[in-house]
């Protein structure tokens, strides 16, 4: 229970209309997409502006009471959780893009606006916002900027880190501070290490994000092919011509069943072990050769067929079974966990043969959809999350999918964050002494420890506690 | 003087020959090529192996040593430099690529590698290095790793930190540690962070870099206008059709007057204000359009001549005056001051004017020749070293230029890093309080503050000493 005057505090520091505390008005922020970490806050307050925010966190810090900073709750691994309660300050009323500089292509936004609005808002200057989780059309850039998101194009253009130039944050010591700029590259590299911070660090309430010119052409195709490993060495090979297509995603067979099965069928060859999605942006001559040369890759590794999107509507239809997968897959059953781990992309084949061990191993299903250019696994294994058998079989499969992604070489999170989830797995990748580092600098950032707590770090919780099942079957149109 | 037993410990961890203690055999380590500043080490090690490294920290820390890490010392802000005497660890016998992965396109090397030879190595893949300071066939990995380089290239491909994904990191307490790594996304962005720290986080002894298909088709053009404005809006005019040249590269009359005077005439036209060399790389197909292009962008803003060079032997000349612009230039006085410092790409014109006019002001000579794709300015300053009365003017100068870039939004060092020579210009950039989180940062990683003391932060030294000049003249072939 909070302190009376705590809340007091903070309406006449903000607006009563901005503090929430009634039970049923903070519910709403007991989680973000990863529904199985749950925990409700003891209020909610809706900034305005870079100062409530300051105002918000100092109220907090003079009462000792934690706080998290929050985006649209697209999240998958409960970053945005109020894990110890307290505090959870809403950014999605600062929606602004405050500043359009066209002659150096940079866009001054507040971090609640909606990553694909940038887009939207930039558009009449020929210009986007690299940036496209599948949560673009809800998730914020604030959110972006906390998990340093990725998305299909990020395979050419290179994930949130690589547009964002300057912040406005507020430490939580309450502090505001400019870091970066739009020519920064002087002293040690803040913003960088600010992004993917995962909300531990302060909450960004502004950022100076670069925009990208529109490729003057856009191609997409798709190709299937009879099996998983030649799908696999279809997209090396494709690497391997030198040619970066701005996204290579991959789907196997029993993805395309259960979006073929769906409301919106994508026309994806039912009959196929996998297919791939390419697509290829850049200027109009070149296009040809590009795709003759992704065609023969294709052919030489055996496609049983390869499509070429005509015009956008054909293009839209083809991206549409990759973007509607994960929502398709609620059909499978009452509960689904998306995994998400990365491997070199050279061991894509024999990785996606030892999860169908796995899977076989633990009598689970699983349905792959991933990002086969950056070798960023989604395995998706549905089950039923009354059953604690069933449950307890997935959660094993679970960390035996991303040990094997560490074996070979990977990484444990590809674009979704530890948070929650799967901060009892960072000793999978890290040595005590890499993560004491890692603490230590977060002890620079967030000393009193209040700002988004319990988050990354393997904690003295039992192993059971933290390894409980996230879920996204239970968010409409979950995004990956 | 340094304690014999410490010396002697040196020599037992390491090897005899691995430690240098003459004064006549450390003279060589007293500068890098900021040669304004200048101090000769106590000792100097050549490490062989990590664990050399980290044995010669061992031994520095239990003796509280300060020691420095330094790769060729081609470095132009003093980053090499043993302020505060002590050790010199020289990582130029480290200089092995370790590893090649065709497959992921990654190569392990140590750091004391020649930039240049690690496209060398990898050329027979169809592969490069992309960061290519001027310095390259002379500088190693590891002064890139540490001031993250740039060169004229990284305006398409990106400065170091985009191309580094894995760093072996001997800390300033000795121990070793792996960052990052090929898939690594997860925790804190500690490569970030450490790529650009300038040499105060610890010593990085091996990297795990990304190469590059090498571009199929290649064109080099030089424009050349009657006025300096006139070159700038033809470069704000390229970058806004959308074409993104792989360099964009300027130099002024003055420069090329002190070029074609040079012992190799690159033919750069005399009677030009200004010469853009811009390099167009990518798929054959398309290279005559954006060639045209940019013919159109250039002769709109009035270029009176624009060549197109017809073969490699041609393009090696078009770079030439690019390359040798800098040692040219010792011709002109027997002091050289090379600024570095960065404005928005718009705001180039108003800058240079004004540049000119601070120039009138002191009655100095500036020539100019810098990336105008990045806005990366490189006012040049020859003067006479032994005139006490004009050392005084050209400081004065060089002062002001950084204000200005400050003031119109920009930078106070592009690519050179801050070192000895900017420490006291950083609070035209930061604030105390920004600059105390970095020095916060800094303590995490090197608690003792024996890892390259004294430099990036200013300190309570007073002013003119910190602003000594620096002097690239008496180093031949100085690279910029």
């Amino acid at each position: 229970m909070l302190d009376p005057t705590f809340v007091d505090k903070l309406v006449e520091r903000l607006r009563p209309e901005a503090v929430l505390v009634s039970p049923h008005h903070v519910l709403v922020y007991e989680c973000d997409g990863s529904t199985a970490f749950r925990q409700t806050p003891d209020a909610a307050v809706l900034p305005a502006t870079t100062e409530d925010v300051a105002a918000a966190i100092r109220t907090c810090v003079e009462h000792d009471v934690p706080f998290v900073g929050r985006g649209a709750g697209t999240g998958l691994s409960g970053g945005a959780t109020p894990a110890e309660g307290g505090v959870v300050i809403s950014l999605a009323g600062m929606n602004q893009l405050l500043e359009l500089d066209l002659d150096n292509r940079l866009a001054r936004c507040q971090t609640g606006i909606v990553n694909l609005q940038i887009s939207k808002k930039v558009a009449e200057h020929g210009l986007y916002f690299a940036p496209d989780p599948s949560s673009q059309s809800a998730c914020t850039l604030g959110g972006n900027i906390a998990e340093n998101s990725g998305g299909p194009h990020c395979f050419k253009y290179g994930a949130t880190t690589a547009h964002v130039v300057g912040l406005t944050v507020v430490l939580p010591t309450g502090e505001v501070v400019e870091l970066g700029g739009p020519q920064d590259g002087v002293g040690y590299d803040l913003v960088g290490l600010f992004v993917g911070s995962e909300g531990t660090f302060g909450i960004a309430t502004e950022a100076l994000v670069r925009l990208m010119p529109k490729p003057e052409s856009v191609k997409t195709l798709l190709a299937a092919f009879r099996s998983m490993v030649a799908a696999c060495e279809a997209v090396s090979d494709i690497v391997a011509t030198g040619i970066v297509p701005a996204a290579l995603e991959m789907l196997d067979r029993p993805t395309i069943e259960v979006v073929e099965a769906g409301v919106v069928a994508a026309g994806y060859p039912t009959d196929a072990e996998a297919v791939l999605l390419i697509e290829l942006d850049g200027a109009h001559h070149g296009m040809e050769r590009m795709e003759r040369e992704i065609r023969n890759a294709c052919e030489a590794r055996g496609a049983v067929s390869f499509t070429v999107a005509r015009n956008e509507e054909e293009q839209a239809r083809l991206w549409l079974g990759r973007k509607a997968a994960f929502g398709a897959m609620g059909r499978l059953s009452t509960d689904l966990y998306v995994q998400d781990g990365v491997v070199p992309r050279s061991r894509l084949p024999e990785v996606l043969e030892k999860v169908g061990e796995i899977a076989a191993r633990y009598r689970i299903k699983v349905a792959n959809v991933f990002h086969a250019g950056d070798g960023n696994l989604h395995p998706c294994i549905p089950y039923d999350g009354r059953d604690e058998e069933e449950r307890h079989r997935v959660l094993e499969a679970g960390r035996e999918i991303l040990e094997l992604c560490v074996a070979v070489g990977g990484s444990i999170s590809g674009e979704h964050g530890i948070g929650r989830e799967k901060s009892s797995y960072m000793d999978l990748l890290f040595s005590e002494h890499d993560l004491n580092l890692m603490r230590a600098l977060r002890e620079v950032w967030n000393p009193a420890g209040l700002c988004n707590p319990n988050k990354i770090f393997p904690t003295s919780h039992g192993c059971g506690e933290a390894m409980s099942l996230p879920s996204v079957a239970a968010v409409p149109g979950a995004w990956i």
